[in-house]
């Protein structure tokens, strides 16, 4: 499911405050009392450190686990495809064939990969403000982007420490998170992709399902399996219907804070725009892939991140557009402004709503410029000429100067991309970059001064040929020396995708600044008025918005009413799976399985749906139970599920999960992983 | 330009009556009186015959007038656009290179082109509300479909008559269209695309403008050049700024008179489920073209369709959710509902627009369906199989019996689709099966009983293959074995296509009748009971919505307030072609233009904007002055005129025209079409 995504449902909410078993917590904010009020059991603080310890943020975009103490990890097939895409080649393809690493000898290191486990938490709140205090637009930007990278920088200075300042309840509290951070992590073992996503888009985001979505990494120190002393255990028996469960994992982002003007420019403005263009680009990929089996191979992951994002994105206006729906969020927002009107000391804070509504009209002359150079980041090569241009730039000032995407911490990552020996593909790269500019004309105007500089005399087909056929940085070496080489290499550079940045990167600089400056910066001071006004009303009851950071979540396995309004129940089983196998894509079932069925236990659980509020970057949390046990591997919502980027709907939303017993049941009977399954059966002891 | 289309704009509206110049007036109610008011001159009723019997609707979508007494007719290059397709084959590009016949021998039939010309209107509301009287559902639809066919007959039955009930003000009226019926038409000239559609899909729907996006082709019959005594003269020294124009064409549909909730439907429902498939068509086709030289040939007439209608539905999306355009949408209707209120004898009615809102609740449930089976239209060999299915069945039903597309008149199209020797081209046609089942089974869900029938065990992709493969109807004797066979050679049929076709039609039909009885006819009573309110109040000083039927608009030539505030004069030139052009497609001038550069007064008018109200369907229409002379050829509108659909708004809603002078100066000098020059300069006299 989505690692980026965002969700939304079509059913009324019940007022903020009393939702039930809602809510993505902050690991020195959870609700223990009130869990243990309502279930017999509340998570003590030894509990909780074991899971915050036990638990892995992807980089990239995805949660993961630690489940033995020799540093294997769990976590989505989806959440390691991108490794499994890298490591594949004409000749190997793993993404279709799944890959096994028979002994820890034949774990293949992924190019680029990042786990990071939380440390420590820290308030630093007072001091970031103070910071801000009294400085708008630029100026408050600019001390904060300083103080930032101040606290970043006396954090921890070395590689395998990463520190981020995080934002919570939109710039009402910041804290500082201090991670250990691993970036030699190999590859354990993958499925083959049809029936890790069996059912494809089709049954993506749609419950009964049918998915074995498990891929294992292992993290390395120094070039051995690194010691994870704090880690999870399999439970023996797997969950029950009704039982308490929980989730620990980082769920990227969500919008329930944002005010209606906020979502209502999201609804008019950013999503009718943003979908279509994923379906173009989707479109194109789907004709792409037809054309060899060797182009169906460079872009088959791709093809599915866009069907997935796509549909994220359509689920999200759908959420938007429902009136009932959205009069939920404008009958929240009137009671808030209300209460907080009844309260003296807030006096100063009613117009922050307003501010904020004022703040949209502005976003909507930046936001075509910003939105299409957004998309730029589909490119690889683009990617790798952006980054060396304003690495190069940026490295020559002082740390606390520099755009917050280059601090000397950010730059391990960078130095690791440019490392990194990844393919690239040509003919897609030139799709790709064809399909942007063209959005970007199509969103500015063929007359707009910015698109005339980016396309000069060519079409946008002609520009991205030029580019692409030209450029040498799918090499590792040009581009280590580029890097090496600073702002003199690149002033150098005759590579035509580097000169081609060196010509856009000062507009797309300006606009970039505009934005923060005029859009973000007036609405974080805004933001942050309507969140002291939510605590004076609420307290911290509330749970902040989600930042892909790490999050505990409770509720319970259940099942739900669906469209039609039938009850589903909440597991399926493995006999399910083979039901459901038509033979053809997306249904057609690897040959492994096949095989293996007659040894299976069909009765087994397959998937299971819970009520735990997670969201797009929770892919491959941990499911466990109050013993702090696996009974599951988080993948998927159900459709209601898409709404959660605005409001939980308790009834509908439900998370999806693979069932431990099915996943010990594909490791040993179908993958026969001996090695693995033994190892985590002695984790268990 | 668009044929389909329909549009929107971004400001708010003046109330309904108080509107300057808006209007898609029918020739028995034109407000001739008003216009004399205002301009000091109004078409008298001998104006306004000479002008309707001038003026010509081509049946597949678009407008076009007789500009010789000699059957020659002028409309747009996109209007001649599908012969041209078809009359080109991979040896000879006739949409790249364009075509001029030298002497009349040289013109070359169309396949498939139908040309209608008004000559009578009659009214028969009494006749068909009477034999609805009383009914409801299911009876209401047969007795309408019975008595249309019934009125159709009475009419005129030789195929050179074609006689239409037209439904005005959403039923309020009922006319009797009969038409003088053209099929035999033939290909006279059409420039090279690059330069009929300059600019191509980024300057399509803007201003300033540069097309040369004329057609001509000639009418016949019995093999001869139909003699047209009513034809229109081309103007000696064209329009000027200001200057009160007319445009006479068919505008294909406008959705004015909607109520709201219909509006919020079409807003929250219909378009962001259209918009996002278009765009993933647009990007199959789009990766399609660049796959060979004749895959481009093949599709770049399907690709430019689509980036049109696209485009089209975009704009429509951004009219309706622009909340001070819906607002005055709501203000507009309570107006005309408190209005009504007061009129004793409309009690009745006062429900008529809550019957309306609850109606699409139903159409929420019956939407998807019906809409998924909607993009079957796209594919040439599904089309030629669900006719002759249908066909099949249909004429074995007595006439008022059978589906109205099926009536004896409407075979007389049929059997010239049947037998038009049109190039299928197979590829194509694979990737369009591919993605409509897609589709299918992305808006009803892989266990929808239709789906699972649909797909059986395929996959869309190998369901389009075994079916576009096994076919045989892209050979013409098979379908017109096929079709004189009737439901023997149907049901003894082994074609796969006809196969298929006859094992969902009954779904199909099912679904349709079902979406005619709880939508159509409950939406047709009430919007009925509306219409009656509105002639009560405002009488017919409205004009009724857009039907695809003969409209006469008055304007002026006006330039017009852009986006960014400045003001757009109404007038571009020759000279500006080619400032524009890059030499990069769609910015790239053919060899006849460039050679032409020298001897061309580049002063030249080349596009204009006017006031007048109209929509697609009105592409080819005459832009005349108030001498029913030639000043402009009508071929697209500004980016303001997208909101059209919903309501006029003067300020910057724009017609825009191919200038009649940079029509005479292309041709002549250019093109050296010096036989037609000369007959439209002789008809002149």
């Amino acid at each position: 499911m989505s690692v980026l995504g965002a969700l939304f449902l079509m059913c009324a909410l019940s007022p903020l405050i009393l939702r039930a078993d809602e809510g993505m917590w902050t690991f020195n904010n959870f609700p223990s009392q009130k869990v243990e009020a309502k279930y017999g059991f509340g998570p003590s603080q030894t509990w909780l450190d074991h899971v915050r310890e036990s638990s892995l943020r992807i980089a990239a975009g995805c949660s993961a686990s630690f489940i033995s103490p020799h540093g294997l990890v769990m976590t989505n097939h989806h959440c390691v495809l991108e490794c499994v895409q890298e490591l594949s080649s004409a000749r190997e393809n793993l993404v279709e064939k799944g890959f096994s690493a028979e002994t820890e000898a034949e774990e293949r290191k992924c190019p680029v990969f990042e786990l990071d486990q939380l440390m420590q938490i820290r308030d630093v709140t007072s001091e970031v403000q103070q910071a801000m205090a009294g400085k708008t637009g630029n100026a408050a930007n600019t001390a904060l982007h300083a103080k930032e990278a101040e606290l970043q920088q006396s954090c921890g200075s070395d590689p395998s420490t990463r520190c981020d300042v995080v934002s919570l309840y939109e710039g009402g509290v910041y804290n500082l998170y201090q991670y250990k951070r691993y970036t030699d992590v190999r590859l354990v073992f993958a499925p083959e992709m049809s029936v890790a996503q069996f059912g494809g888009d089709p049954d993506n985001f749609n419950f009964p399902r049918f998915d074995f979505d498990i891929g294992l990494v292992r993290a390395y120190e120094n070039g051995h399996a690194a010691s994870s002393p704090d880690y999870l255990k399999w439970s023996a028996n797997g969950s029950k219907d009704g039982e308490l469960v929980f989730v620990s994992g980082n769920p990227g982002g969500t919008s329930r804070q944002l005010t209606t003007s906020q979502l209502a420019f999201e609804r008019d403005t950013v999503l009718p725009s943003v979908t279509p263009a994923f379906a173009e680009y989707r479109g194109l990929l789907e004709r792409f892939v037809t054309e060899s089996p060797e182009r169906a191979r460079e872009a088959d992951e791709e093809l599915f991140f866009i069907e997935n994002d796509y549909k994220v994105e359509f689920g999200r206006e759908q959420a938007l557009v429902d009136p009932e729906f959205f009069g939920v969020k404008i009958r929240e927002e009137n009671e808030l402004r209300q209460k907080a009107a009844l309260d003296s000391k807030l006096v100063a804070d009613k117009s922050a709503w307003d501010d904020i509504a004022h703040v949209q009209g502005e976003r909507s002359h930046l936001f075509p410029q910003r939105e299409a150079t957004l998309f730029f980041r589909f490119s690889e090569l683009l990617g790798y000429a952006t980054t060396l241009v304003r690495a190069a730039t940026e490295r020559s000032k002082p740390n606390s100067e520099r755009l917050p995407e280059y601090t000397d911490q950010a730059l391990v990552r960078i130095q690791q991309q440019i490392s990194a020996p990844i393919p690239v593909y040509k003919d897609l790269e030139e799709l790709k970059l064809s399909w942007m500019f063209s959005c970007v004309r199509r969103d500015l105007g063929a007359d707009d001064p910015f698109v005339r500089k980016m396309l000069g005399k060519e079409s946008p087909e002609q520009l991205a040929q030029r580019l692409v056929s030209g450029t040498h940085l799918d090499d590792v070496k040009v581009r280590e020396d580029l890097y090496k080489g600073g702002q003199a290499a690149i002033a150098a550079s005759s590579d035509p995708l580097i000169q081609f940045i060196v010509s856009i990167d000062p507009d797309l600089r300006v606009a970039h600044k505009e934005y923060e400056d005029r859009v973000d910066a007036p609405t974080r001071a805004a933001s942050e008025r309507i969140a002291k006004a939510r605590f004076a009303v609420y307290g911290t009851s509330v749970d902040p918005d989600a930042t892909f950071t790490l999050r505990l979540s409770y509720g319970t396995v259940k099942g739900f009413p669906n469209a039609q309004g039938q009850f589903v129940q909440p597991y399926t089983t493995i006999g399910g799976l083979f039901d459901r196998a038509t033979g053809a894509p997306p249904y057609e079932l690897p040959q492994s399985w096949l095989s293996a069925k007659p040894a299976l236990d069909l009765t087994t659980p397959m998937n299971v749906s819970t009520t735990n509020d997670i969201i797009g970057g929770n892919s491959g949390s941990p499911l466990i139970n109050k013993n702090a046990e696996i009974v599951g591997l988080i993948f998927d919502g159900n459709i209601f599920s898409l709404g959660g980027d605005y409001g939980y709907d308790a009834k509908q939303n439900r998370a999806i999960a693979v069932d431990s017993r099915a996943l010990l049941e594909g490791l040993g009977k179908v993958y026969h992983l001996n090695r693995i399954v033994d190892e985590i059966e002695a984790a268990r002891r």
